[in-house]
């Protein structure tokens, strides 16, 4: 074991700290990474503030890592010593059930070690995330980063990307379709760029007017307010696909309305109970409401190989890590374009 | 234009009454059709009370006719007179719009034209059910009902046969599945029917645990009481396929937790608004919510094909039309095994 820096917390109430914690040793098939950016996900406040159950204290938080590799196991085959690498919200799963065997991780029958605040299997601790010097990691959990990518900027990729790449690959996204994209945060803007990025006609569906204008910069072909009941009754039955990042319960008839036949509409954002579901509006066109779940290791690999060719990039705003509790206080207020990455040379 | 004699109602609160309605005169490509049985269903009851918007009195309902041909139009192709032939939810559709090119004439996105209560496209006013003597209808929307069926007890398969067999068709249910159908009523009983028939292995989920042993009878593997919260747990994200039958509004999460991960529970009961939908549970396995309208009519011929080859049929109460106020009193009860068929012999 070997005692490093980190930021965490030691109860759903208290603000984040310095700490040290105690990072496993190397084993034959980890990876040791100096961690240079992570990016601030919301899950990370929920998880810290238990708002999500009770949580392992202390939380370090962090599951959208980007770092170069220090240090490899003898039985190490697909990376070396200096290479850019990425972990995102997994470090470890069972690796022999269905899920498992399908690249699905995420969905792993005998429950996936999270990035932060799952038992270590190793350790018999807990992990702790990204908001740290250092991560060892089994390399098949460690993702490659393609070269032209900017390292910071990728970081938000390893979630909010691949948890809204996911979805628009397994419902089979392609060119022409006419995707909607609901609410737009950390999430929304990578879903913009994705649909777009890949061939559909894009339409950012947004409460706020003034985010608008953005999310046309973003990439968005049209912008459908959804306080507009005019413009909502036009396009109505007519979306093939909508990915839908409000990350809160809410009220879903108004966008399932927009669905086509057939068509699914998927939850990425709310983790909580929706407040209105009409199941009319599902019956009468036979429509689908999903959730899905950030992203299995294999598929991450494929989005940032895609992010890499097709140079797509979440939007950042560089914080250190000494600003974290602002930072937090601004995620929470939703007032960040698009999502926050820790340059964590100021942990050292 | 013909007069024939019918039960109906004139409003929302009074009871079915002995009346006299117009029939068109039959165009080319139509089918006169003696009524012998209809089914009662229970929407029969919500269009006349006004319960799903306001209807066009006086409304003449029944969509789950069977009867024998009597004359056809000089264009008709499929049907000869003294034909055993059925008529369901539909009497014409725009034939031309992506729905109905697909066979899909429930989803006419030009409003299909439904066995009551729409707009009559030839006789200018609204279409009259199958409590009646007679019925004309375009060829593309009658049934041929196989030789072998018991044509009173094939009645219901017109809108709960095809009701319960549409999606579990388009879901792909199949041999050695694990199926659940949720409500014991005469959606539900279907279900329990087709999926066995199918090659599932068929769980009736009730809240009754009276409805278990009946449900065995109809062909269940197993009854697992959804009040039971440990059995529940125990079928926890296991099964394949959920056909929810229940005909209100409900707290669906408990039902969605029985599904494995990628899995769809269709909702074909409720038109309404349902009490409690937690996302989470969807996310957390990439689990789906649908729903389904009745079947097309190329699919309600294959079920029908189906129920003759393997000899399915509904369980039904015969009733004459005179005593159709009481039985509504005991379909609103849900005192009915499992479905009323009017002998309409009783009009006459």
């Amino acid at each position: 074991m070997s005692t490093i820096k980190a930021y965490g917390n030691y109860s759903a109430t208290s603000e984040l700290i310095s700490l040290e914690i105690e990072r496993r040793d190397i084993q034959p098939t980890d990876v040791a990474i100096e961690i240079l950016y992570c990016g601030v996900c919301h899950s990370d406040i929920h998880t810290a503030r238990s708002e999500w159950g009770p949580a392992r204290y202390p939380v370090v938080p962090g599951h959208e890592i980007i770092g170069k590799v220090t240090a490899v196991g003898i039985k190490v085959k697909n990376f070396k010593v200096g290479d850019s690498v990425g972990v995102g919200c997994m470090v470890d799963s069972c690796q022999h059930c269905s899920a498992c065997e399908e690249g699905l991780e995420q969905y792993c029958e005998n429950a996936a070690t999270f990035t932060y605040g799952s038992p270590d299997k190793i350790s018999g601790g807990h992990t702790f995330g990204g908001y740290s010097e250092k991560i060892v990691v089994d390399e098949s959990f460690v993702l490659r980063i393609p070269e032209n990518l900017n390292l910071a900027k990728a970081a938000p990729l390893l979630c909010a990307g691949i948890t809204t790449w996911s979805p628009l690959r397994h419902w089979n996204v392609k060119s022409g379709d006419k995707v909607g994209i609901v609410g737009l945060g950390g999430l929304g803007h990578m879903g913009v760029k994705f649909a777009k990025a890949m061939g559909a006609y894009t339409i950012m569906i947004t409460t706020s007017p003034e985010k608008g204008a953005d999310a046309k910069l973003l990439g968005a072909d049209e912008v459908l307010i959804s306080k507009d009941s005019e413009s909502m009754k036009k396009h109505a039955n007519s979306f093939d696909f909508l990915l839908n990042t409000i990350p809160v319960g809410h009220d879903v008839d108004p966008y399932v309305s927009l669905l086509k036949r057939d068509a699914t509409m998927v939850l990425v954002g709310a983790v909580e109970p929706l407040t209105n579901v009409n199941s009319a509006i599902l019956v009468r066109l036979r429509k689908n409401i999903a959730g899905s779940m950030i992203g299995g290791i294999t598929e991450t690999q494929e989005m940032l190989d895609f992010c890499g060719e097709n140079n797509v990039l979440p939007e950042v705003e560089m914080v250190n890590i000494q600003d974290i509790n602002e930072a937090w206080d601004r995620v929470v207020n939703a007032d960040v374009k698009y999502r926050f990455v820790i340059d964590m040379k100021s942990l050292k």
